[in-house]
This record gives structure tokens, sequence and C-alpha cells, in this order.
């Protein structure tokens, strides 16, 4: 069993749902696992890491588009508004879609399906640059040993 | 340490929640595991997994109505179409319930609080078999060393 | 690699969001993990465990009011109704936020952003005690072997 464990710090993005998984996958080293787990953690309350699919933009859109109208900016009933209307909000969307993804490993490589991609979810206006903790481990391919 | 990692097909199932602790157990060995987590994903992004009753299919069935009325198939605001008025809305109930589960293990068996269950959220309507990738580890019971 | 499993059983709270950061922490022993992973899992099906703002008890009690909003106890088409009208409303909301969590430990700690915090989401009018049980493992700290 090998254990690593790596901070990224992804670029700044505006509100919305952005596809990470090769600006992630870039910093890790997962070639000689043979099966494992990657463990993907986001240290902020504010925006979120979700699973969906990888191909049309137009998904990642209406993902914004249906968080909006469910969970509006608006809401009257908000008693934590002093930090603008989009930071209660950004806290419920974080939960919902949840702060940490668990991605299987096999033979080296991510196993996810052909249309699965990894989303970050930035629902604050300006949230700025974003930090994740990567936390992998598996059985090691034979003949790697370091 | 051990980990262990195992292909799972499902068999197609009609769109709802369905139970399938059993068909998943019954594909797994946790007989020598004395501590550790089952790690359960779905390589697919229009179904889900989750947690949650296992005694009243009436609970699976609420479910059901309470997703098709909460992210409705007919949103007028969707942009990605194409693929049918079940797909957009399939992704939206995939990210908030989840494409993985991570379960404890403890003396050789799933360690489940008594009434819960493993939930396929089948959000197509034609969605066919689903694949999942299961990863298993955790320490060895004492004096059961292959 | 260390891997350590133990239940806890919380104290008993009211309806709503709880931060329980403390009240699990107290019951771990991280101190010789140089990195690894804690995972906290609830054995209910009415009650969930998620991630968010640990400053402002606002944000808790906003939890509150949004989700009694969006997923109202008098929702006319529920059919699972004999164990109350928070019974079926409380299965929902632990489904979406979820019944484990997973955080990275580093250098001994757990490795949470500065604003992060442990949730209790207590979905029950009287849900009683709710039992955890938390399984965490990793590497072990140079010159700390037991």
């Amino acid at each position: 069993m090998l254990l690593r464990q790596t901070p990224i710090l992804l670029s700044a993005k505006p509100r919305g749902f952005h596809l990470i998984t090769a600006e992630v996958l870039g910093q890790l080293d997962l070639s000689d696992i043979e099966a494992g787990i990657v463990h993907l953690f986001i240290q902020h309350t504010s925006a979120s890491l979700s699973l969906n699919e990888n191909a049309s933009a137009d998904v990642r859109r209406d993902f914004e588009r249906f968080f909006r109208q469910a969970i509006p900016d608006d809401s009257p009933y908000f008693e934590h508004t002093y930090e603008g209307p989009d930071d209660m909000t950004a806290h419920l969307k974080a939960s919902l879609l949840g702060s940490s993804l668990t991605l299987p490993i096999s033979q080296g490589r991510l196993a996810l399906g052909t249309w699965q991609g990894i989303y970050l979810g930035e629902h604050r206006e300006h949230g700025g640059r974003r930090r994740l903790l990567v936390t992998y481990w598996g059985s090691q391919i034979a003949g790697m040993n370091a």
C-alpha cells in the first residue's frame, strides 16, 4: 500500500460550473498504483466538487441555471446576508453538491466512466483561487517499487 | 492492510429508486476484513448511489415523486435537451445524490445501521445496465492470512 | 499504514443543524498520522453529515429554514406518512446531504479549511442520540511506531 498527499491551488474561475479534470490530474502521479482511490477535498464552504458530463458545455450552463432558480440569491428568509446575496446560497450549494470526491484508480489511471468529468462548482461571484488537498492510496503495480 | 477491486454490472432497472444491497454484497468478499471501507462508484452521469430506508418500498416511491416535482423534466430553461427530457434532469439528480458511497466494514461485514440500504437512483427512462467499480480495503482478521 | 475504527454516540439534539467538530475530534487519536483520511459514517436514515461554515450560527439556522421550505413536511404527495410528517422529509434530506464525510488528515491533525466545520443535520423532531462509526487510516509519522 502506498499513500500520497498533495495540495493543489486551482486558478480563479467565474461563478458557474467548470470542468477541472485535466487541471487536477496534471498534478497527481497515479502511474504506479494498481488499484486504489483518489480523494479530492476542497477547503472552502462556498464552492463544491461533483462529477458529471464532460462533453457538452451546455450541461454545465444548465447546472448553473438550475441552481440559481432552485436556491435564489434573493431568498427573503435568509438571516446570514452580510457577506452579500451570493454567500448563503453558496454555502447551501456546497453542502448539497459536496466538498469531496472519492474516485477509483485502476491500472495507473483514474477509472472514470467515458462521460464523467470533475466539476468545480464556483458559487461566489468572486471566489478567487480555491485550494484542494488531494490524498490518494492503493496497491502498487508489481516491479514498480520506488 | 489488504485492498481489493471488482467491477459489478447491475441488471437493468426502470426509472426510479431501487434497493441493491443484496445484488452488490453478493459480489464482494468482506469476510476476512476486521475494519475497513467499501467504496462503491457508478461510472455514469445519469444514475446515482445513495443510502436510505431499506424496509418500506413506499419510501423509494416517494423519492421518485419528490425528485420528479423538484427537478421537472419539462423545465423550460434547459439548453441541453437533445438527448430527451429525462437527460438533463438525470444529470442534476446524479450530482445532488452522488456517484459514490463509502461504507464501513466491521468484523467481516458491512456495518450499516439497521434500516440502511443501498439505493440505485435510475434517473433515465431506459438507462440499461449500470457499471459499478467497487474498491474495498482494511485490516485483516488475525489468522486469516491467505 | 495504520487503520483505526471507533464508534461515537452523539448527544441528543433538537431538529436543525449542529456543529459537532469538537464532539467528534475529542474521541479520535490522529496524532501519529502523517497523511490520511477520516471517514465519518452515520448509521441512520433521517439525519445527515455535511461540512460548512463554522463561525456564524445564523448559517446553520438558514440551513434549517432553507430545507424546511424546499422539502415541506406537509408535501401532499407523500405516501410514506405513518411515522409522522417529519419522517419522509428527513429521509430525503439525509440522502441529499449525505450519510458520510471523508476528510483529510495532515501532520496529525484534521486538514479542514479555516472556516469548515462538521454539521450534524438532525432532521427529526425527536431523533435522540445518533450513532457514528468512524474509520481512519494513513501513513505513520516517523519515529512514532507504537
